[in-house]
């Protein structure tokens, strides 16, 4: 894919829509990190606001509902200063047959800056990054199973925060692999920024050998995934997404897959452990390792504000 | 009705309340149209705020749900500076039995400065009007079949932008013109403003003969009703505000009066088409007249928010 | 109780989080009142904000819906220049089986600096408070039959406002004691502020004897309740939180203890009528005395802004 056809860069390269991590070069993932870096006095409430997006329009477009990552926008977007408008989509005029184009075409009239997506449907936000006017930016904040490009990047803050280089880590993603929009994300940003040892570990049913074609490995063992790992990233086994009788069901995967203290011995002393939350403890994961010494699950929320307020900075101040 | 009795006007006749656009003046029409006209460079995002409200309350009292319209006037007021503060009424203390008046004694004694309202039932906003404490100042956004007074407004706003001078034109409003809020706001606006020749076109079902009584022409088939038109507003098949057998269906409507490249013909060929949104492509209008080089709808949404600017701060300036 | 053992303070004996007003001292709850007295130039408008909170952070999570308190809290914050952040806590992550100081553990990390909380559960503001990070503080907006404290400091502040010294008072509380955190709430600051005559008046059911052990008087006839009282405290009778068999009717209590006209000259002259919201009118509370001269109902709904300004104000001013 060349700069000129990636819909979410300019013809100048430049990031403009942050539809998925897949495509942007390290060039544009490190950027974002460092500009995420440059807020963490704000994010941290040293610096209550910054002018950045004074006077500017962030329209939180939420199709399918996540008080928690709706949120994050709003407080990121709240510190840039910008003016932020909640839609309540799934009860608006799309509920009286208006097409979502029709909905976006609207809403791109009112003179918004920034829509922050959120949709059931894989893809819906390159849909709507196609269609939108010119001045308006749109971030995704989760589509389908698709992507969900601010939690990938979050985390590539959280692992460069304690890991710094990742041209030397081991990284190991726990779980629910094949209805994760989160390992997508993650996958991709590791692989550009250089992670040489991406592992996806799970049951068959939700880590299938062919993900080997994203040119990580596929472990089925929990002992092989994790160990000798820098970073384990465990994934919320979403049983409200799921169907079919061959899933685990919370009991089982436990058994095979939650992550324990003594298992958390296989990685390596110092690895980190992450989550995208929201966390059902004791079945991806035992509370005492969620509250324990290596958990940086509360620090991955708070770093996730700075690196919103980067994402919404920095594309609206690149030009169509 | 003396400008004493218009509950819209203080003593010396300025505007405090925006209810309908029935009984207000041409003066005062046009000086909502010049404001709105002066605050342009506001929606339009040249300048991103004016101060014009800065630290004023505006509530968003919305009895019916509606987020386009809601989102449009919390846009105007944010430009305006002022705080918005959007109260879910449906979920509200009126479910506890609350009477509207002790809600809306309530809410004045918090010390709003303004209500925008939206009610199922006609006149609710008068009703409000005449309860609210002399520093509230009232804007109806669409009670019942009554009046949608600033989406009549808007339209007068995109008629003078595209044709100026109301006195030569020919406008003619097509469809369900029965159960339309927005079809009674623009004819007593285009009356007032001098517009000669006024249509309101459709079948019989939806367009009675006693609609003549507004001083309009009634037409029941689409040729005689755009031929020759500077401005076609159709309006939306409310199928959500429709009962009986009578009706038409959406398909039998769509062969009789559904705007197609072909029938817009018969209006004049520098014609503009309008239409308050959402639309149902294919029932009253065509999906190639919609994004056809004589539609002006997308361009109504923004002149919107400049309409609700003006709105609030006009009646926000005048003392009860 | 000691100062370093009541989760409201801090070593200090300063308030970091208003959970309740039982266990807050004389030199705190007229501290909380006097600050209140300094913002209704806000509160009644004069002044449009103050810069107290610019930049920091309220969460409204309200577990319970109650669009009239937001509100009440959303302006106070406003006016202090905070921004708000509104959760709609009932369909976010709990939905998903987040547990409840998980859910808190990631609001913190958001960097708020005010939880605002509403819960049905008596006591879920404590623990929330024992679980937040340092930065945050919380502010009880009524937990079930529990407290409700802002409520009792604004009839605090409006029996002061109208009568001056507590100490030299006799005040009734009529209703449904029995279920009312506001009830509660009141008794305890009455009793901490020096009023010497505070009573409880209702049916047997809904005023249960043992209510004396709170250091107050219980009447089952509104005659002696109210006889000679400076403040009349009338509760909604709470339909929906009741149940059972025992429970009176709203016309039979309308018929023994309604404060009706007739009724209220057992009162001092000057007595004034008060209410927390929603009124049932022809219920608890006749409309005349509602809409009379000795109700101050209105008047406590605009103290209660400047209340909420004052305990926000005061709490996010003290270091944990």
């Amino acid at each position: 894919m060349t700069p000129a056809r990636n819909p979410q860069l300019n013809k100048n390269g430049e990031l403009i829509h942050l539809l998925s991590t897949e495509g942007l070069s390290r060039d544009i993932l490190t950027h974002i990190l460092d500009t995420a870096a440059s807020f963490t006095s704000v994010s941290n409430r040293e610096v209550k606001k910054v002018p950045l997006l004074r006077g500017k329009s962030v329209f939180n477009l939420f199709f399918e509902n996540s008080t928690r990552t709706r949120t994050t926008f709003e407080i990121a977007a709240t510190r840039l200063s910008a003016d932020v408008i909640n839609l309540d989509i799934a009860r608006s005029s799309t509920a009286k047959g208006e097409s979502l184009l029709d909905t976006i075409a609207n809403l791109s009239a009112m003179a918004a800056d920034i829509f922050v997506v959120r949709h059931s449907e894989s893809g819906a936000p390159y849909l709507i990054a196609q269609h939108v006017a010119p001045h308006v930016h749109v971030v995704n904040a989760g589509d389908g199973r698709h992507a969900h490009p601010t939690q990938g990047l979050l985390d590539m803050y959280t692992i460069r925060h304690y890991k710094q280089d990742f041209t030397k880590l081991s990284v190991a993603i726990v779980g629910d692999v094949l209805h994760s929009r989160v390992a997508r994300s993650d996958i991709h940003a590791l692989t550009t920024l250089g992670c040489p040892d991406v592992r996806v570990v799970g049951p068959r049913t939700l880590v299938p050998s062919d993900l080997s074609q994203m040119g990580v490995r596929v472990c089925h063992t929990l002992e092989e995934g994790i160990k000798g790992c820098d970073v384990v990233i465990t994934l919320r086994l979403q049983n409200e997404r799921m169907s079919g009788a061959l899933l685990p069901s919370s009991q089982e995967y436990y058994k095979s897959f939650g992550l324990t203290p003594e298992r958390l011995k296989w990685a390596k002393p110092d690895a980190i452990v992450m989550h995208p939350g929201p966390i059902n403890r004791g079945v991806e994961i035992d509370s005492a390792v969620v509250d324990g010494p290596q958990s940086v699950i509360l620090p991955q929320v708070t770093f996730g504000i700075a690196v919103r307020m980067a994402v919404m900075g920095i594309v609206a101040g690149n030009e169509a």
